[in-house]
């Protein structure tokens, strides 16, 4: 059942093109371990070339066996494997951003090395639910629910996102796969793990499809916030006037739009990403001739018909703000 | 706080207009005692003028104390109060459906009777949590988010959709309004209740603020709802072809436009809405030349570069299936 999914999945996602290369990123885990041998079962009639590798960060002193796990169903496969070591420094969340960052670098350059233009990562349906839910608990509105992105323009793509946990796990045992107990309780944030052995379980309880309908959410998401964004570069590009935006053409806007095109535009100006409260802010400033500061001494304006922002960071946010609300 | 709040929350959402007559829903329970004396304290700003209803329906025996609750805190405020009385048969949620809308249709019945152009209910904003939360466990999509809508098009509007729940309580303490014990835990679901009381404390103790996160993505989720329903109009105008829609124009819009615009056809063409599953059946026949049979006999075929919908009630669904797979 899970080869016919991932297979349905590959087809409709467009995660692979005939003839491709594929890394494998491997933890040693059955996720990724359920997933290479899918994906080796899959590769003579999707004319896929697979290579493996397992990252390394020397942070548990158990590693060895999780590249030992990846190394010997590798083998089994008969499907080129590498270890790859990186280093990381840091603590806490911090620490495992790095460990993040590290990791998709080093199968990049892995990819590289070996000609793969895919870099196939193990995720689940259960990771994207539990994603969306934290998204949804910390507040991200509906841009933040499309999640885990099933194929990422950069290459790496999630074959098993439409697969439960549960299901690639059995698959794993059931084939006999060499893994380790799954690292991804290790890996993963606290917060990350409570939500997935003391939330998820109670909302399952709810409705015994809610895992599927959050992950399936995150598509509805992700299709909304494609559009969303189409729609706010042509808003940008028909306000554009010099020097800034035309607010008129601001305000006649879907609210929805304009968010994201300010956003975009706040990004673009500042190279920074605007919170919520900054975008409302700037709609007060819209609604009503104001002007609102923006961390890093970025004041946006609205002159006249045109929302300006313009570098001022010897002001302090105090005055500014006094001067604000004149 | 709540006084401020719920001017805000007038203010923003536009729910009143100046001189308007404002019918107030009066359960007994505190939500809408509060209500009722907030609204009675901005009523000489905002210039409106208040009338009270509290509706029975006949179905516990207990409700003529509900109804007295109201009463004396109208009487205490000096505002017009209506006893409505409403009969209703059935069992279960049923029940529960002919309940709301026979209350409905009583609070609109009363609300032309006395000259009120809106009807003021006392959903908190913990209600739209909860709604956003089961509305995301059973699957609604990006457009169920959109929970209880805070200005409806019939003049139902909801002044303490930006209130919390407790802050609403703790109002209706401080002021010793007359009420009963809350009559929603009563008038509510089995499944909202245990929501209310088991699910979303254990939510809160992932993020203090996840009922207002919630809340705040229905807000969101409107937006983006509407924004896809006016460019779904312009995608059906577009498409229009004679005897259908144009399979190519349909093809090329964003997914989440032409998902929208398909439900608003079929609602149009058949008369009742379409669920996931057969949007997604369409979705198929418009990519591969393919055919859907939808319940009550209605064919959506794509023939040629037109999808076509048409009534064929005496064609069983089984023949019907072996020719869409020929």
């Amino acid at each position: 059942v899970i080869v016919a999914r991932v297979r349905r999945t590959l087809r409709e996602r467009a995660l692979f093109v005939r003839g491709e290369r594929v890394l494998v990123a491997c933890s040693g885990g059955p996720d990724s371990a359920a997933l290479l041998h899918v994906l080796h079962r899959l590769a003579p009639e999707l004319d896929l070339a697979l290579s493996a590798a397992s990252v390394n960060h020397g942070l548990r002193p158990d590693a060895d066996r999780d590249v030992g796990a990846a190394r010997a169903l590798s083998e089994r496969l008969g499907v080129p494997f590498a270890a790859l070591a990186v280093t990381v420094r840091g603590e806490g969340a911090s620490l495992q951003a790095k460990a993040r960052e590290a990791r998709y670098e080093a199968l990049a350059d892995e990819a590289r090395r070996v000609g793969a233009s895919a870099i196939a990562v193990g995720h689940t349906m259960d990771d994207q639910a539990e994603t969306v839910l934290g998204r949804l608990l910390r507040g991200s509105g509906v841009a933040g629910l499309a999640g885990i992105e099933p194929k990422r323009a950069d290459g790496v793509v999630r074959p098993l996102i439409d697969c439960r946990r549960a299901d690639v796990h059995a698959y794993a045992a059931r084939h006999e796969l060499p893994v380790v107990a799954d690292p991804s309780n290790r890996d993963s944030s606290y917060e990350r793990v409570r939500l997935r052995h003391e939330v998820v379980p109670i909302l399952l309880r709810e409705d015994a499809r809610a895992v599927e309908h959050l992950a399936r959410l995150a598509d509805d998401a992700r299709g909304l916030r494609e559009f969303a964004r189409s729609a706010a570069g042509e808003l940008l590009a028909e306000a554009a006037v010099d020097g800034g935006l035309d607010a008129r053409v601001l305000r006649e806007a879907p609210a929805a739009v304009r968010a994201e095109a300010l956003s975009r535009w706040l990004h673009e100006s500042t190279g920074t990403r605007a919170g919520r409260a900054h975008l409302d802010a700037i709609e007060r400033a819209l609604a009503s001739r104001g002007e609102c500061l923006l961390p890093g001494g970025w004041l946006v304006r609205l002159s006249g018909r045109v929302l300006t922002i313009r570098h001022e960071p010897d002001v302090p946010t105090r005055s500014r703000r006094r001067r604000g609300s004149e």
